[in-house]
């Protein structure tokens, strides 16, 4: 556990921010996110395609008003030029501009860390990755649920071996924003949410990824195929509310991905399940610290953040003793300070990847995008089976 | 809250058992729910087909030992001859002799209570309910799991419209006592229930047929179609050990009914929930007093077993006060009661059928029997979608 | 895990009932752990001391009218006289009446169980356990939260030493039902459990002496001195419905009881937390099946009934695998089995007492009333400290 | 919730430190505390009374050499004379040095933000007060717990009369950490925290004073008089490290305020219930989102942060949707924000106090060094009751 006493022994980098304006349900907590560990300081933004917006949103944020910008490609160019510019930027837009604005900074020689799913579509994501590839700037997705510290307990103790052969992974996403038409009223979220053009699909794209991206995590397995019963499960809906997903997984293991916005009750309750020959693991967002452990032929094991039993990269990503609750800041506050670490090193040219970063790359991103067109497609032909293996 | 005073104004009903000997699994639990309320008083058996363990085990039980027979049809003939013979039977032997001990009994004029699955093949089962349906007696399956008290509190919420229009139910059933292979080992239980000839299938037979009897139960959809992914996770298992289902409702609304062998953790960890468009309900088995409810835009409550806010058919049920914890046996000694109740209105030359009783019938059986069957069919067809309509 | 085949190879022991008729709570939870492994018959009764209602109570359970008495004396005797003639009685009667009914029984020659407090008074108390020491009978009492099958694995790992030195142990018992003014209402029970002449004291004596002896059979330890804070927070109330007790015991470890009725919440919310020098317990009744440790220096352990880590007791206490819950009849039931075993036992001229029982006896209720009396009179002193030395 | 897009609409504060260097523990909170919402900026310190370890733990922090300090009145001076010097300090050291240093900044004209107890003693405390209400500058007692969102909840619900009459207060805080003689390894916090000179006393100033604090918050009642039992349970431990205080209220509510250093466990348990004529509350810090209601007569809720029924305050203080878990560093956090806006209140020249804030104040504190007094006093009189009325 290091992080009580927080040593930052550099300055903090500059950080600008595409999207995120008022009235934005993702700008805050990156900014807190970035915030939480002294690694970053927020100069400058495109807060809205709206210029007058952006201005009023970064005056909010007691930014320099010359520095809020009303369109990303001028910002990236003017951010570049100055002495003082951004050495890297958060996209928090809608899902179809992460793309346009990534390469944007990218090509202007700027590090990106951009919200999840990578993009609306999968040509998107692939074209992208091709930007990312051909620049010597580093690219960071934030799937902040995989960056839990016990998330990342469990990784390394599936990695370990401790399970045994694994042989079922379960994960849900359940959540009930969506449960009346949202779309019909003034919420800003769920017009764009639901739209297929701006969004690509819907819960899905939204919090599907983030399920398939923490079973990916905790799991390291290969999916083979899939086979998605997706859903629009009240009138009038445009994008799928409610999906399923069979998984099978090389070496034969099974899942399932279930995810929904109709689903009334805790509210994200991201949850995974993870069986193998020798034990199992249980992880819920719901109370994050804990890692439930079932080995065969012993007692269940609640294995906390920061007490006996945890793994040293749980401990680095500990802030705080056992018992005092750490959360979804800290979560997605993991991924920032892993990112900075890596560009940091970059600057120092070292080299820049960290041992098991919690942040993830464009590649997860793509295979993410990979993820939602075969449900997608599977769902678009009656859940048959879409052969996944080689999609990375 | 009736079952305090537990009044028992009429004298107990002669059982008879068959099945449920020596190293039997599920005897010993149908006994004491046959006493739990004083409906009944066992008198005979066919414990074992071996005649040697029958009378031994009778022995165990107190039971005179000329009413210990070695062989079903023998004791229903023997049985329906005597003045003072069984008026009910309880089976609780291996899958595939149900439906010929059912009809011994049926034909001796002696009513039945019958383990589930119904039988262990869809045939079997249709000609059960022949044999049922020609009779004068009466047929009760024990869906021990169904006859909480907080599942008929569900029940009738979602009845009475609580939860709005019903859009996703799902139930699972993860155990993992098949993780290890049991059945290699000299487990008696392990061995027939993973041979196929005598279970007829694995866990989709075992417990799927129990989690899908809950499913149908709580949420009274009708069940379209089903597309099923059965697997055998351990080496050389001849029996599917998970099962995994997608499933789609009359009137739109979709499912998953997930259960496991392989699964390590609480154990039995039988779970419904069912969202509807204007609340949710959750139930585990693992808490079975508690029932939590998720009503739209208002905060979630724990409706608790016999205290405020329960329905006067989860009253009826009830034995004792809230915060004193019921469990497994009181749910089926749920299913006895009620079974007795009928039994005494059919000898009292009243209708017989309960109003709402816990207790399945041979149709939920063969019902039963069709979902294990579509499941078998569908896995068999790579999850092929089975139509499922019609099949009751 | 002898209890799913549960072997009954003596015939049932005659049992009756004084106490228990129409409109009481307790009467039927002892019918019913009496019946539960069907080791006991109920064959008479003195219901009620209003003869034509303990009339209807015996016919609503099926008691011979001529075996149904206004009377336990007239019982006793009458019952003594008959070859079929009870065994043992089950007395659960208002706290004042215990000690003159189950003298009149042992003084007839017949075993006696008891609910608890054992009397309404200490006078009473050692009085009674002069004639139980003087008779041939036996004597048990019905502390049946410390016959749970998880009570009885706590006990058994303070007792070999996991713990260490015991330090500390905390006891509560919160329940809501005196909220508000029950006994002005015509709640029988409120009505008796009110009253300083038939219940002794409020809620020290009704779970008081339940925490108490949790306290005690779990961790063993001998109280040196007590210091205990009762209230009536209802006004016009006649007994205590909040008790706060302050624990002193030999060696130095420290605790507190705290029993109230005026806590609205889970209800019946028993629970018990002992902490050593090496660990740690944790077991409440509303997840009874679970054993919570905390090791020094280990991850937290969930010990399950009936699952791995389980001692041979708690194991002999079991009826259903785990996951399937077992609860407060199960451990009322357990009461029942070890009484009947020990009457078995001295019927067949054998050393009567099992091995570590799970039944309480006349001096651990005699125990009981010296903590009940030893709170009044500090309580009455401004919650001075009490000598308890050698109160036993 | 108006977290998410956190709006700073003002330049930070300029924040120096006293305490918190390297080893230190709660330095590091009080830091990620102090970026969260971005009000503040990390100027100056006094991280160590070695002016060697002062400067290693500012550069760690990236502070300006000159400005780290060996001593804190060097450090108010310097700091007061500068024009770009710290408007206020975050004072993080043992106990025995809160006064003095709180005094040398309130005499430069510097609010000071303190950790808790308010003193090493009764006297100090008082002095302090006199200190504070002579200044003109502001201060704020970080009693995170209390901050809560959750807390604050419970807080409003009981002063609007949901609860009816309060009548009783149960409140613990176990934890393990001193359940061997760690005091006896090299760990910095249990040497000071383990001495009388710089503690005051053991767990009771340590955490007893935030579970007091919580009481007081919550329930808003007057303590009467209370009588105290402290123990020091591990040999040669020269502070309490286990404290059970029975409490007597204003108007004759009952409660206890239970704390540990050697309760194994889930650690920090931090729990507080609260009882009423109408209904109950229950919070725990192991899961702070959730608020527990048991009305009387209605099903218990859960009320959740950020979901329905919660508060316009409890919303003030969220800064993310419900189901995504906030934890310690928010409600620490959420002091540290209130501190900002009192702060910026009284730079503007309005009225600094916000209307229920979430931080303490000098008269809290002073009430806390009374609590720890009286505790003290009723120990060394073998928990004799000490009057209390009055002491604020």
């Amino acid at each position: 556990m290091d992080g009580s006493s927080n040593p930052v022994t550099q300055r903090p980098l500059r950080l600008g921010m595409v999207g995120g304006g008022r009235g934005s349900l993702i700008g805050g907590p990156h900014r807190l996110a970035a915030r939480l560990d002294g690694n970053y300081v927020l100069c400058a933004g495109a807060f809205s395609s709206n210029a007058g917006t952006s201005k009023a949103s970064g005056a909010d944020l007691g930014i320099d008003p010359e520095r809020c910008y009303g369109d990303f490609s001028e910002m990236a160019k003017a951010e570049a030029g100055r002495e003082d510019g951004i050495e890297v930027v958060s996209i928090v837009t809608p899902n179809h501009l992460h793309a346009p604005a990534a390469k944007a900074f990218l090509a202007a020689g700027i590090h990106v860390i951009c919200d999840k799913p990578l993009t609306a579509s999968l040509d998107e994501a692939i074209a992208l990755k091709g930007a990312v590839d051909a620049s010597d700037k580093m690219f960071f997705l934030t799937h902040n649920y995989s960056a839990y510290a016990m998330v990342r307990q469990a990784r390394q103790m599936v990695a370990a071996g401790e399970l045994g052969e694994i042989r079922s992974v379960q994960v849900e996403y359940p959540s009930g924003w969506m449960t009346e038409a949202v779309e019909k009223t003034s919420n800003k979220q769920a017009s764009w949410r639901t739209d297929p053009a701006q969004a690509g699909a819907g819960v899905i794209a939204d919090i599907g990824t983030h399920a398939w991206h923490l079973a990916r995590t905790v799991s390291g397995l290969q999916l083979e195929e899939l086979s998605a019963d997706l859903a629009s499960l009240v009138e009038g809906r445009r994008v799928d509310d409610h999906a399923q997903v069979l998984l099978r997984f090389a070496g034969g293991a099974r899942g399932i991905l279930w995810v929904s916005g109709i689903a009334l009750g805790p509210e994200n309750g991201l949850r995974i399940r993870i069986f193998g020959s020798r034990g199992a693991l249980e992880w819920a967002q719901m109370d994050p610290d804990a890692l439930l452990q079932s080995p065969l032929g012993k007692p269940r094991q609640i294995i906390q953040r920061a007490a006996a039993g945890t793994s040293p990269n749980a401990e680095r990503l500990s802030r705080i003793p056992a018992g005092h609750p750490e959360g979804y800041f800290e979560a997605f506050g993991n991924v920032y300070r892993d990112a900075a670490g890596a560009i940091r090193n970059k600057q120092a040219g070292q080299p820049s990847r960290l041992a098991d970063p919690v942040y993830a790359t464009v590649d997860d991103g793509v295979e993410g995008m990979h993820f939602i067109d075969a449900c997608l497609a599977s769902s678009a032909s009656n859940a048959a089976w879409i052969d996944f293996k080689g999609k990375r």
